[in-house]
């Protein structure tokens, strides 16, 4: 949908005294809203003349920074099954800077599509606004913090908690952590979650053993892992915030002819297929990355048909898969 | 573009007196026809009274089977810089079926696109026609050998047979091949390259050695690995069409706790970033894969603008990246 152009979502809400937000809801999810504010919002778009003009293509697009993560495709294949039976095509694409506000410009004028699903964060402010009030959005496996907006996801705390209490029930002690850039979302949850594990044991945390990677990429990760398990003072496991860095430190240990779980465990989270493809394979934090897909795209569906949804924020349990690493 | 809803092309070509691909040609890359056959087709369109309508979007499809096989995520990296060079937004979708024809409704019906890359066969026939008058195409790292149409692909041939002669070289002589279905347009002529450089070696070809398998599975290809290093009378070495077949045959290996090269070697195909992530490395034939997506993207461009290309079938050459596993 979109609204006449000269107007924002900001003069709107100023215009009816309420946040960008609720003026948003109610162009979005009119359900979600209380019926005075409605009335305020819809007022006010009134004597600024301007209306809401729904496109009625039942097209829908899935944002992607990258098709390298093995953990994409599983998703995808959730969305497009969710697609199909709500009677939606689903296209998909790939960003080239998710950070940068200028690589959404083509998406805040396109006239393509009736929904948004966002598998990477948005940059929070302008480009959220002009995202929101042009389509009904929703975050799969991420959300952003400063905006509310539907999104399902997994529980990254407890997956973390859990994971290291698997490991710590196995005997390990001295665990690293090689955890994901802080730009996503999942980042600081799992890393609390690992760090309330660890201190509840009554085990310490080594600051120095938990590493954030600015991708998801092995090259750096095996360097990682490499330079920990050199030390003198190493870690007796390394729990990864990915499956790929998981294999990254399983090929470590390798390297320096350790034996895995032995001298050193090794937890990976996500259980793509890589996992079983290793030697040995690898224990991970299996997430329900279908359903992550199918239930993000229903639930955009949902806003965009305007049903009553009572939960637009879904929160998925995860499962400790054992496997020969740890 | 499109052509007036109830002309088909053979209706075209059959008032015209020449093929349909020649119809298609007229319509989507004129300047490679004839100017007298262009102009009996240009007339025969002209006294059925239809139009070719071209949409002005600057939009493109990319079509793909999955996103699972991790080849596909540097092509697509290629077609989108070269898309956007061209000043073209690019989409992708995933195609539920691809053998089944009514899975090209949605495309045949749309008005988004301006050309369509496809990543995958497309059955033969009407499907075929509907598509190419509909829209330019251009297949990518695939072909239908009974088509007349733009494709960018490597030399399958020549690749197998350089896989071959270099296992021969560090002194394999029992090689086996795990190659995909006989619905890739790749599969029979790296067979052929298997074939020619064993006879040329005066080496015999083994035809229970040479096994297709109908997906790019990891544990299909793990399960025929192990059927084959099981037996008595076993192959020196595993030559396979995927990346992830050799990463099974690398674990089939080792299960049995045979060595790697010495007991076996193992090479695969593509140059997947999985490739380096194994123990042992895995050598195999380096695909050129941005390169791929980049120049089908360039191709089709080119088409929908009218361009003069003077080489519509372009294919690329391999390397051979030798590793640790031979």
């Amino acid at each position: 949908m979109a609204i006449s152009q000269n107007i924002t979502i900001s003069q709107i809400a100023e215009k009816a005294g309420v946040s960008i937000a609720t003026a948003s809801r109610v162009i979005n999810q009119p359900r979600t809203v209380k019926e005075e504010t409605r009335n305020r919002v819809l007022l006010a778009m009134k004597e600024l003349n301007c209306q809401i003009k729904r496109n009625t293509n039942k097209i829908l697009l899935a944002s992607f920074t990258d098709f390298v993560n093995p953990f994409y495709s599983q998703c995808i294949a959730g969305m497009q099954i969710a697609a199909k039976r709500r009677g939606y095509q689903l296209f998909l694409q790939q960003i080239e800077n998710a950070e940068n506000p200028s690589s959404y410009d083509d998406l805040i004028n396109s006239k393509l599509f009736q929904g948004v699903i966002f598998c990477h964060n948005i940059p929070s402010g302008e480009t959220f606004d002009s995202l929101r009030i042009k389509y009904p959005i929703v975050m799969c496996s991420q959300y952003n913090k400063d905006e509310d907006i539907p999104y399902v996801v997994v529980d990254d705390y407890n997956s973390a908690k859990n994971a290291v209490n698997y490991l710590l029930s196995v005997g390990k002690k001295r665990i690293a952590f090689i955890n994901s850039s802080k730009n996503y979302s999942y980042s600081p949850l799992r890393e609390k979650g690992f760090r309330d594990a660890l201190k509840a044991s009554g085990n310490p945390v080594n600051d120095n053993w938990i590493i954030h990677l600015t991708d998801i990429d092995f090259n750096v990760a095996f360097s990682v892992a490499t330079t920990l398990l050199s030390s003198c003072d190493k870690p007796d496991a390394i729990f990864c915030a990915s499956d790929v860095y998981a294999c990254a430190a399983l090929k470590a240990a390798h390297t320096l002819h350790l034996s895995i779980p032995e001298d050193v465990a090794v937890m990976g989270f996500d259980n793509v297929n890589l996992t079983t493809m290793t030697v040995p394979t690898i224990s991970t934090v299996s997430q329900p990355t279908y359903q992550l897909g199918y239930q993000s795209c229903n639930l955009l569906v949902d806003q965009i048909e305007g049903n009553p949804v009572p939960n637009q924020k879904i929160v998925l349990a995860t499962e400790i898969v054992v496997r020969s690493s740890t």
